[in-house]
């Protein structure tokens, strides 16, 4: 195991330094809070991870989930970690304080689920999902549903679940079977089959609450058909006691990775007594758990990126110590061999990591602030925080994952063969970051959703704000002769992104939604790739501005280290927009027209 | 499982129509084969990896080698499979008739070791490994141990490996310390331990032979003093029986995958009692081991391509069968979901690996027709071959590995969920091609191999033979409308290649080594794409011809499947050269000059 998973300095320093989430202290809501509060939360969550989480990681890994026949059986320190957490207020840190919450800023959780995922992110996620199946009920759920099964769920005796995807509806929403029928006792029975859901059963809790998309009999196909349920495990039976609820645990997948977290398989109504409970009106229950599911979203790259950088940092220290070769010029055999973190290659490599690691970090955390924004305004400023967090939100999902996948192989490469092992971390990293890109909405579904509806949105209103922010970056960073470069780099981009945009948008407008959305996926690629070299402008800025200013609050290896690490995203990643620009605006539309019977062979 | 890992009609295709490898037959050398006997070797090679193979390609994955303390228990399929294959006379078919062996062209064998890694990559090392270590022994080693050893290795039942690596001597293969001294006997006395040798001990054959480097004391400094030994684990005595020769195997690593396969710990002479013999001259072994490491790291290519091609076959499968979501223009949830394979997302993920797998495919092809020319060529000509080769081979090596990893996992992402379980194959592919970037020299060292060596040796002659080659096959396809602007973008692309060599020669010249190689991964991978859009276009003359003739020898769906592929790859994957363009032409030589104080944070 290395001894570090996450940079607290560097985390303090995007926070504070580089997006200044303090801000947001004043407002009424948030006024419990300051840089002062934040940093001991900071500190606390620092202690789990290392304490509680760290140390476990590993072994979560080695002793997966095994299903019993009906239940799953997860590891042992699942179930004292969540009443940990729920101790520790962590479940609910989020809410109001008249639902018992803190209401602690969600870019201050964010930086705390950071911590937690790059410590263990198996782990975080029991948790975690019990946070966003309490958000959903809290927001839209009867009092009387709320009284049931909330406190059950803030104390950690529950876990909360959310349950879309069926064997033969994954990203295709639309095609949700699971049945619901109203019945004179006001629930409904529900009947069907769920696949893939994270937690969705398993013995370290008394109860698991789902959160269940299903269809009402009689209402309409597709999405517009869709209701929110609460079906839990057991029921509390009208003399308080549990009984069981039909739900049964058909099993669960053993998988490449993110092992410590079982995704299970549900059969509802084997006995026709699987009632649930509806949550909010009829038929509208995926424009709810679209709430729900943007903050899952955010919280997947934010996933993403933690591993990454536990992968970075395992990577980083080996790279300190391991000794071998020379500098290229050395011709003398009999010299001592040097540490490769020497070599250029290696250098390069870490670069990559950390570039990667930092810029997502950044654009998660300013995602996160967004949020609070959006807590504490209202009318059209509030409308536009919403919008350009829409639009951010795909982005803040993949670029981490996506990208992931490339840092923590990088990890993997700088380890050569102990890399490949299972003596050092940086080989399960790889495997834990693989889920990213798929779960919560593929990469594939961010792309379309990016271009085919965020970006179009209120006629486009997310792309003007967006654009204006990175401008006023790029002329922020304009007066600081070590960013020039940069920052006209960024503009150019800039207008790349624009003039791709508006190519691409004439297929729409000219009604030929196919070719419009055929290469959404890489759209999406360009755009995260740009949106990333912003987000490191930003930080470049605080970073000159700490050095002009001289304030001494950050060493002077750690910033330099943040401006190579700018020059390094802007020399060789950056670059790569220009490649995808080509593809984008290639007249081919290959993928189109291709038959699938010419892949036979 | 999949029902198909690789295609037999592909591969027929890119060996007798687009390599036209049966132009080597008329040579004397082998005059025994035709194109129908090299069908039947390929058919033949086809069964064993139909039913011998690739049916315990999950088990051994699962039933990982595990150290006894003494030896490492492997999979039992792995006896009986190496018995069949030293039966049909697979070890030892690419030696001479005089060696026993059956003269087969190294194209052939490359061709079955492509169906071989593609059914079950770590079963196909063991007698892989043994076919590398008796070249060494029958190109290098005295008669007397040629008759001691290679008898029992072509009959499999010893096990040939190749042990360079030590713990403290990875990729510098300078810092070897494994001593040797020579006794009175005429043996020598070995010391030393070496680290990550594959199949270095196991329990499916009588005895390891590991073909080994050490220094012979007194030897110089560096890699010139290393000297070649075999070095059995168990030695034939006087009276001809086997006693334990000291190699005492110390342990194996548990991987992320390539799990079918051991790599182990050794120790030599715990007991001063581990004998060593030399083979050929003193200090001159790393110059006898290149022989073996260059076929090695193409047959490493030829691995990943393998292992990419079953990863793609899975995944057009389960894409083709299938169901979810419907064209984006369809509006009706009612209507009937579709294979997903018409969602251009999935034809643009599919291609991707297409042109992955048979772009790799068509170059390590190539490398084999190479290897056999050299073997009928003499003069100029062979010395031509030769220097081509060497310049190929960190390509043939490296593109299949680095874009295996990208092929995989977009193999998993064509299957979502299911893609990350283990109830399909695709998960094990890229662990198990994550390999290939390091073993066998890692892509870095690749990369300093092909920029600082290969493309100057003799004056850059092999260069020039590139460059003639590659701008055959651009005029040969200048001919067919439907190719000429592929033809034209290899021409750019080639423009491009030269002057950045030429802008980077320039730092050479004036001796700044370290500005010169600083990125030469990158000039690899830059190279990479180009080469694969060489041998793309090669195969478009080749489907154009088809088309034209009318010959019916293919069927139309391969054909056009053929040319979208091509198309896929100069519109999607060459334009990325201009992003690394960018990058390598970049002035800032960013991770020379970087302190590695900076990453403290």
């Amino acid at each position: 195991m290395a001894s570090k998973f996450y940079s607290h300095e560097n985390l303090k320093f995007i926070m504070h330094r580089v997006h200044r989430l303090t801000d947001i202290f004043p407002h009424t809501k948030y006024e419990d809070y300051s840089q002062d509060s934040v940093d001991m939360i900071l500190d606390t969550a620092k202690g789990i991870a290392t304490n509680v989480m760290y140390p476990v990681f590993s072994e979560m890994d080695r002793q997966q989930p095994e299903y019993t026949g009906s239940t799953v059986r997860v590891h042992p320190s699942v179930r004292p970690f969540v009443d940990m957490m729920a101790e520790g207020g962590w479940i609910h840190a989020t809410f109001p304080a008249e639902k018992g919450g803190q209401d602690m800023p969600v870019s201050v959780f964010t930086a705390c689920m950071f911590i937690f995922s790059a410590g263990n992110y198996s782990l975080s996620v029991y948790p975690g999902l019990t946070t966003g199946a309490l958000g959903l009920i809290f927001n839209f759920a009867s009092e009387e549903l709320q009284n049931i099964f909330t406190p059950n769920m803030v104390s950690g005796k529950w876990q909360g679940t959310m349950a879309l995807t069926e064997p033969e509806a994954g990203s295709s929403l639309s095609d949700v079977r699971t049945a619901a029928v109203l019945t004179d006792e006001g629930y409904y029975l529900i009947r069907g089959q769920k696949t893939f859901i994270s937690a969705g059963d398993h013995d370290a809790t008394e109860n698991i609450v789902h959160l269940m998309l299903a269809r009402i009999k009689g209402a309409p196909e597709g999405v517009k058909g869709l209701s929110l349920f609460i079906v839990p495990k057991y029921r509390v039976s009208d003399q308080g006691e549990l009984e069981f609820n039909d739900v049964n645990c058909a099993g669960c997948y053993h998988k490449m990775g993110y092992r410590g977290a079982p995704i299970t398989q549900l059969s509802m109504g084997e006995s026709d007594d699987c009632r649930g409970y509806l949550v909010g009106e009829a038929n509208r229950g995926l424009s709810y758990m679209f709430q729900m599911m943007n903050e899952a979203r955010i919280n997947v790259g934010v996933g993403a990126a933690g591993i990454s950088s536990a992968a970075y940092y395992a990577a980083l220290e080996y790279t300190g110590e391991r000794l071998q070769g020379r500098g290229v010029t050395e011709k003398d055999p009999s010299s001592p061999q040097v540490p490769i973190i020497e070599h250029a290659d290696i250098k390069r490599m870490l670069l990559k990591q950390r570039a990667i690691v930092e810029g997502a970090l950044s654009l998660v955390m300013y995602t996160g602030k967004l949020v609070d924004l959006i807590e504490v305004t209202e009318g059209e400023e509030r409308a536009e925080y919403e919008l350009f967090l829409d639009m951010l939100t795909p982005i803040a999902k993949s670029f981490p994952s996506e990208m992931g996948i490339a840092s923590t192989s990088q990890a993997i490469q700088c380890l050569g063969g102990y890399g490949y092992s299972d003596e050092f971390p940086v080989e399960q990293y790889l495997r834990d970051v693989r889920i990213h890109p798929i779960h919560e909405g593929t990469t594939g579904i961010q792309g379309m959703d990016l271009l085919g509806r965020k970006l179009t949105m209120k006629g486009g209103a997310a792309v003007k704000t967006y654009l204006r922010e990175v401008s006023r970056t790029i002329s922020g960073a304009a007066q600081f002769p070590e960013l020039a470069p940069c920052s006209e780099a960024l503009s150019g981009a800039l207008q790349v992104w624009q003039s791709v945009l508006n190519e691409l948008m004439q297929f729409a407008m000219k009604g030929e939604i196919e070719r419009f959305l055929s290469d959404a996926t890489l759209f999406l690629e360009f755009s995260g790739i740009i949106c990333i070299a912003w987000q490191w402008l930003i930080q470049g800025i605080a970073v000159q501005e700490e050095l002009q200013a001289g304030t001494g609050r950050y060493t002077e290896n750690f910033l330099r280290g943040k401006m190579y690490t700018l020059q390094y995203y802007y020399h060789y990643e950056l670059p790569l927009i220009y490649a995808l620009e080509k593809t984008l605006r290639d007249p081919g539309n290959i993928t189109n027209t291709m038959d699938p019977g010419y892949f036979e062979d």
